[in-house]
């Protein structure tokens, strides 16, 4: 039987994979991204060593360069400007394909999870950044370069929040506003250590409603995952909605749309291994199409 | 030789055409929107009159239903929910296509226009509303309904601009803001009265750059075309890919993402014949498909 090979590539961690899905994972394993080179050249022994792939996908931390296969300005380092495909194909010696971890992720969530049947959605990762991937009439958007949704510019209240946000490019984006990091910075510690405060989670959901308008603006997704550490505050997804609500203030309108939004803004059925499989997915296609 | 029809079905004017591409139109004719029966007849008229064609391409304000062809919740006086489709097939018995207005323009001018090789734009109008056209992986984006970039919600500094904003559902969103309504309430008359007054342009290109900043963070376009009877001012859009080249802040590179974006943010090639165009394009690929 053929068996691909999957890797969500993160900044911080590293998760491999092997199998054909969410119930077929013959081995995982997760190690601190560490230098290029070690990183990768463990990443090739763990496909070697567990019996061989068809063809390997990887979701990446970025910014990335889709043609070249490779990460490009991070800020991680020793990182910029690093080759990721040819490397590993080089060493496996089988198609090898690539795109962003939340690209990957929201592949992984249309094949098996919380967009099955669905040709147009957006993944949203709400964690110490915000990504998004985006899939519209069953593609993965790529475009220029590959959204970047956390960078969107958004309302922001100086009166209610005075907080200047923290994003070093564009102080106040939507990242710099509603991302993990700007959480801990604005209240002093992190999201997990702010218990249920309404204020801080209702200003959250805020910055978040704002975001999902603006992509049912754009794309007109048929639904919106919100994923990411961020996102596991459980009062916080039903105020998204409620805001979300009020927000498009009933002017689109559509059967999906309707009510509390409870089957439209939803989190990923995948979980913490929507990378992963879908950088499986990502390997499937890529074994299909050559 | 076959010959498609297209329509541009407007609000305030309809617009008729037959033909192939931009250098070859047997028969243009406009005329303005009545009542739908009235309208629809004259539609089905001049295209029996002309020799007719063998199928019809139609790019309508909106909202639209996309499946069932035709109008839904618009405020224009007695078009709520009005079929169009089903209503030329009737009359004219030949496969009739449908999409947005800015949609069929976004088509057009990536057969014949501004975007021709490009799989992944954009198309703005900002003329009385604004609207928007996507293209994504080649196909236009509909999703749940279809892009309503008219209505994303950006930054909107009262200290600077105390305007509350024109849109009867949002208030101050991106058409509340910077459509061609809002331009006229907030200074008290119309833009093409306001000759090059600095002010006026120079709010007018940070709100368009907000807007233009939102579409590439979300959908990554190759290029933004923009369009509509607010871009003939002549100062605008250089002012826009000022801003929109500051606002990015270098986060966001890329070749086409150079200098001044004077090959980025660009205006419409096919002018105000980009929507029949894209609506007779609509109906070449409905032709090609059945």
């Amino acid at each position: 039987m053929t068996t691909y090979g999957g890797v969500e590539a993160g900044g911080t961690k590293w998760v491999c994979a092997i199998g054909n899905g969410p119930d077929d994972l013959h081995a995982v394993e997760t190690f601190p991204t560490t230098t290029p080179a070690e990183t990768l050249a463990r990443t090739a022994d763990f496909f070697a060593q567990n019996g061989g792939v068809s063809a390997v996908g990887v979701g990446s931390f970025g910014p990335i360069d889709l043609r070249a296969g490779r990460v490009t300005t991070t800020p991680k380092r020793g990182w910029a400007n690093t080759d990721i495909v040819p490397v590993l194909h080089d060493a496996l010696g089988v198609p090898v394909a690539f795109d962003t971890d939340v690209n990957a992720a929201a592949l992984g969530e249309g094949r098996w999870g919380a967009a099955v049947g669905l040709d147009t959605f957006c993944y949203f990762t709400v964690g110490t950044g915000i990504g998004g991937g985006v899939m519209a009439g069953g593609r993965l958007v790529h475009g220029l370069i590959h959204p970047e949704v956390g960078h969107m510019l958004i309302p922001h209240d100086r009166a209610r929040d005075p907080f200047a946000g923290s994003c070093p490019f564009h102080g106040d984006c939507f990242e710099g506003l509603a991302a993990g990091s700007a959480i801990e910075r604005r209240w002093g510690k992190p999201g997990e250590e702010l218990g249920d405060r309404s204020d801080v989670w209702e200003l959250e959901a805020e910055y978040l409603a704002l975001g999902v308008v603006n992509v049912i603006c754009v794309m007109s997704p048929q639904r919106v995952i919100l994923g990411g550490g961020v996102m596991k505050q459980p009062s916080l997804l039903p105020l998204v909605r409620a805001r979300t609500r009020e927000l498009l203030a009933c002017y689109v309108v559509a059967p999906g749309l309707s009510a509390g939004l409870e089957e439209y803004l939803v989190s990923p059925a995948l979980g913490d291994r929507a990378g992963v499989l879908g950088a499986i997915e990502l390997a499937r296609l890529a074994a299909s199409q050559s």
